[in-house]
């Protein structure tokens, strides 16, 4: 899980560099322009009709589903004049989640998460977004299904996306990937709702590997999540002319999903450190019984064998050992010291 | 316990979406008008008397007794012009505490907590209020007998109640869900005292159960309460026009009731965890106890055992066997052994 | 120790509700009048010459010794025309340490504490300062005699207290409270010292007992001090005309003292913490002991029984003991392990 | 590892004290000067040609790879008129990361650190900047090559650098430190990488040191890195002149670097701490294997031993000892008594 | 190590009182009086010479060394009309560093730390300064040569101490005390490192009370650091015209080597938590080589003893024991027993 963000050592800044592994897809652009009246949809094969768009007065999306190809980006970037070090950060795939402001554009950027319940692993992509005026390009390293919803949305028509600005349509996008995060954290929920009844009855190595699990993935998550919502929270304070008040409140919304996202996860982490607890108890627990089970069998016994062993000597000169009632009389001593420490250990509630 | 927020993933914003468990009641819409001469008290069974209330410049409390059913939600928001993210705020229930202003509007949120005694059980219900100008609507998850005091002292036109604006009513509502938390808080801390007594002498694994279910119950209330404070803080500062320089006065005093709270809570877990502090002792002194009892036993009766093991060994030539003292001495050898161990053990304290 | 708050609940706001054990004294009102070259003492019995006072230029100090007769704390809310809730405030004596500022009234209430070493308890009274133009009403629960330094100093005329206001005598009550923290914390100080001599010797269970109720008792006086300190602080940064500006000076002193107390108490939890440590380390270092022992024991007496234990068999072809020499060679053989085992185990400095 | 500015003590303010080990070489005076069009790189001999530089309008870089000559630094001093508390700052080489302004320079001082993974050795050298108008001067302690990549970039003309002033120099140079501290972090990602694999099959004491290890080198990191973004902080909100308000944005990109690098370590410092859990988990868990194989051995053939002593008694008249049966029958009772306890054993989950 | 400030409680504010240990010596009164141009020291025996001194342009330096001649502090008090209030926190030397402001007087006080090596006891004394214009008063609890290098400066002239103001001098006193708090830092991570050392080998009990004594000194250097750290930063912020602004760059200087002091005592509290943990690793780890030898040593001959014990039984028929075979078959058997288990451990790795 080593990070590979040094390879960027030495570069002079603004230098494209694409970190993660090379996918083998090509970057598929599609195009979605719309105003309330209007609305074209499509694949853009060739960047050269991208100028257009920046020039039109609708709305329009254009969204990149891998960030490998660098010519691309600083074509593009060129095209919508992008500061430098924006693409440096489109491209550079392990930013943390920040809002940038640039007198022309605002540059965001935050992460999918994505979680695979077969193998309960955590994966997490980078979207960034440059928002001009009514155009906004968002870059996404693979091609994911979290987007298709506001497409959906504004292909229908339905709510009030169509009628307002690009500023909205970047609400959109956040919204929905936030709404991305409670699916996954709900899914970790559940898990902690199984270890909670586990966890009573019979713990064992296997719970507490999956309680650090947990709690890596937890911690995970919330890396993503803290800066998130540092970097929400300049939308609301954002004094660019990009964003129209009226989409502040739905800004100042979504800020709140995130801080409920972000309860919903402290509330796991405490009931996972209830339950490492219980479970660090119940081990400790039953070694516990493990060591008065030796001291019980020990403290009976041990006495008893003496006793034994004592009448096992060869001496020649050991008068009990004729006679008659001595044997009955050592077990019935035997007997009593038995029946002694029994008591003993009951009155103890050892046993 | 997980939540299930993220069935709203991939809805439009503003899209009214319940999120609980749907009651099977109808919603009872009741309905006091009230100023210093006047009292008008009511059922709502259509919603076309609404607007008369809303022109009206004596105070309306509008009080709905579930949320669930949305169109009715959707149509009171026509009425009185309230903004679609508050509707939607109002429908889903899983909200944390939180005050939103707009222009005509404040939009304030928080929990009422109840703790079931036979069950041990803390459960929650979400109350929304949409505080406009002379009326208020609020709306409860399921009809809970909370604000009947404030209905009772509108009646009886008790206390200031009656000569004062829709915003005192805000507070006065407030003010009965936060006195109903001292109520629970104070029902937990009587199992603290007891749980206090009870760990010194005999605690067993239940004891550790009950310590845990309690700290998870105050995480739980902290996670209402703190999000609480910060939003009733709000109210101080606010400059809307609905909310009367004299009433933030009352204002401030269940923010330091709110405080209070807080500070009883975190007192609380303070004296939890040093009750699970004195478990943990307990245990583990009980733990030295039993190895301590094992360890005297065998440091006593092992060597005395070899002895007698010695003497039990069958070679022809044992001179020792012969001898007629030999048994005695034998004897005496082991009782000093015996003796001399004791004395060890003593002066080490570990008897 | 569960608070009972929660009487309250349902109780229209300003309600005076009395929460404590009622007391069985009647409350007795005792007034100061003061000024440089005038002094009058004196117990009222009647109310109806406090408005008199309330004219006056000079500084009338107001002392009740009890607040649960509420008809005598409303009626002199209504000489004073003090603020329902500041009235309801002085009544409800489980109060946090607080300042509140009206137009015409500084409300203060604080705590003061007492320890009683012979029980070991510490308990708690609300004071509460109603500071007004030329005048100061204070509420205590109980007659106590940490205001008698001041009255003597009043009476005496030493120091400048009677050339200056009534703000002036907020400050020398609540200077006389805080050295009253310091007498306690010394006392718990000095315990702690006694504990941390002890605690190197030989620790025992009751030495946890007390840890953990010094624990307990450090948490409790925090919980009065921390909000004491963001109280105070107010004093300094106040407006009000109320609050004479060479007064501030000394409110900025006694402010310090807060935080030098502050100070101690948190050293004194360090200490306390380390002596846990201390004790932990000691308790686990001792059972170490015992299962060493138990080792050393076991080590090196189970195999030189189990060597008795071969040659206590009955075979008939056993030629090892029909040999001469048998017995002293096997003497000798246990003798070698003997001192084999004595060598390794001092080697790994078990013994 | 014991600094040892205490040295210092009880020299006057603006002494220059050289604190680390003096190093043997003598100090190079590399100087690069350049704008966009002229690049004059040399060695400087002797300090007299420095004024020439400090009058020119290129941007001249003056690069001293040791701070150990005091006279040097005290007549380079001297030349560009730096205030003696800086120049006595640029010797002592124990100083944290920060940031100070003058009239007529920004003084910046920062460590690199280095990482020798043969040795598994973090070491670090001081670096400080003195910006002035139009002239840098940098001060290592040894010469170090993470600086060849700025001046490759100025030699060829690539990036940006060449077109900006001396501001953007420190950048550059700045901003090459912190992606050196990338590769030191993922290095030592690499090794927690590592430890995770390794710690959930055969903990042993070794890992224990590492983690002991990578914990105490996270910790030394991050004491550079945080005071290092409050420095760089300061950049950004700096007034001065002699930062031209287009390489602010830069400082803004590599400050984000550094919160970046904040959050990997605090990553990785989660994940060592969840390594160390399951090391101390692992522990636990084999001791009570081993506790639990001592108690299954004992209470198995404690009570057989005791059976068999029992006729091992030499007492005369021991009827059973006659019978016939009973050989077989003892051993018979012996054998219902292992598989008993081995049955109980297994029920319990000890086997 | 309780405090006594408690002696106060019951005095009216501004009462002089002195909280220590009575000093036998007098009070010493020396001072430097000087300019560039001009230097007279002298030892002061009557304090009328004092008000000439006063009304001087030259830099007066009065030091006392000792502050338990009461009427000597009130008597200076009134020559300089000091503020009561100041006068008494001079007197009471178990204050916190803090810096007042008033119309003509700056009071500053702070802690000289020191470290006896031999006894390895830490100390400190309380200096409290007057800065007027023109004149410092400092107050020393004893005679302390920290201040020594200071008037040796003043006396050679070296620096640039006898050009400058009385605040000038002011940083040189603070700026001497900080810089011998690095040198008892520096004393104790000497021990830090020896502690480092050793435990990695034979930790024993000494080491961990040892770990324990450095903790509680590293605490108690925080406390006096933390507040000094706050008052050192108001010199900067004080716009008092008694603080000349070249002198505030000289502040902040030794306000950053505050940070750089209390950087070093975290670092080396670190390390300290990291040396506890090691410890008590180790010594758990020795625990459990203890437990695996009982194991071993039991696992081993318990299964033998049974044996042996078996055939030491006298029942008549037990026809192996006349089998001329069955003794070295035993043998046998014990043997592969032996070897079995030992095989069996070596597997497991507990051997």
């Amino acid at each position: 899980m080593a990070s590979n963000y040094s390879q960027k050592a030495g570069l002079p800044p603004g230098t494209l560099t694409y970190l993660g592994v090379k996918p083998e897809h090509d970057i598929k652009i599609s195009m979605i322009d719309y105003d309330e009246s209007h609305l074209e949809m499509k694949v853009i094969e060739e960047t050269n009709v991208l100028p257009t768009y920046h020039a039109k007065s609708t709305v329009s999306w254009i969204n990149l589903d891998g960030v490998h190809n660098l010519d691309l980006i600083s074509e593009i970037g060129k095209i919508f004049t992008i500061h430098p070090l924006m693409l440096e950060d489109i491209a550079n795939t392990s930013h943390r989640p920040k809002l940038e402001e640039q007198d022309e554009h605002i540059f965001f950027t935050l992460k999918m998460l994505f979680y695979d319940e077969s193998s309960a692993e955590l994966s997490s992509e980078q979207v960034s977004m440059v928002l001009g005026k009514n155009y906004l390009i968002s870059f996404q390293e693979y091609e994911a299904d979290i987007f298709d919803q506001v497409r959906e949305r504004i292909k229908s028509g339905s709510g009030r996306i169509r009628g307002r600005g690009a500023d909205y349509l970047v609400y959109a996008l956040v919204d929905a990937v936030v709404d991305s995060y409670f699916e996954i954290i709900e899914k970790l929920e559940a898990q902690v709702d199984l270890l909670e009844d586990r966890i009573q009855f019979e713990p064992d190595k296997s719970d507490f590997h999956q309680i650090m699990k947990l709690k890596k993935e937890f911690a995970n998550i919330r890396r993503h999540i803290s800066p998130l919502r540092e970097a929400l929270g300049f939308f609301e304070k954002s004094e660019s002319k990009l964003i129209d008040v009226r989409t502040k409140y739905f800004f100042r919304d979504v800020f709140d999903h995130i801080l409920l996202a972000s309860d919903s996860l402290e509330a796991s982490r405490d009931r996972l450190s209830i339950i490492l607890d219980t479970f660090n108890s119940t081990i400790s627990n039953r070694m516990n019984q493990v060591m008065k089970t030796l001291t019980i069998i020990s403290t009976i016994f041990i006495p008893l064998t003496f006793i034994a062993g004592l009448y096992g000597m060869n001496f020649h000169y050991m008068p009990e050992l004729q006679w008659k009632w001595a044997y009955p009389a050592v077990l019935g001593l035997m007997g009593i010291i038995f029946i002694g420490m029994i008591v003993y250990l009951k009155k103890r509630k050892w046993m």
